[in-house]
């Protein structure tokens, strides 16, 4: 499992483009959003790199650590 | 020009997907939503009441006023 801290997520559609931005690049990917808490879990493999820039192209600032 | 407040618009994703439920309704319609403010303003002569429901099918609440 691989979770990141993702800033500017406020609404459901945010949620659904965080969530698409995932399994875009990995289409068996489960995603789990936790809007309040600004995480993001997915069981995906892929390079926690890949991950984060996807999310972060869809205009969300994802923490490093 | 028919204006509406609507509450609960929080990022350019709730911009979208309130500027396409007027524009589904009257494509030919112009829309511009100012997202602080929480005001959307059409050129769209449909019904008003049509306009607002199709706002509120978003999940936005329209105030009556």
């Amino acid at each position: 499992m691989q979770s990141f801290t993702v800033t500017g997520m406020t609404c459901g559609h945010c949620v659904r483009a965080v969530t698409e931005a995932i399994t875009r690049l990995d289409a068996a990917a489960t995603v789990r959003v936790d809007l309040a808490a600004g995480r993001v879990e997915t069981d995906s493999r892929l390079p926690r790199a890949a991950l984060a820039g996807a999310i972060a192209e869809e205009g969300y600032d994802v923490a490093s650590a």
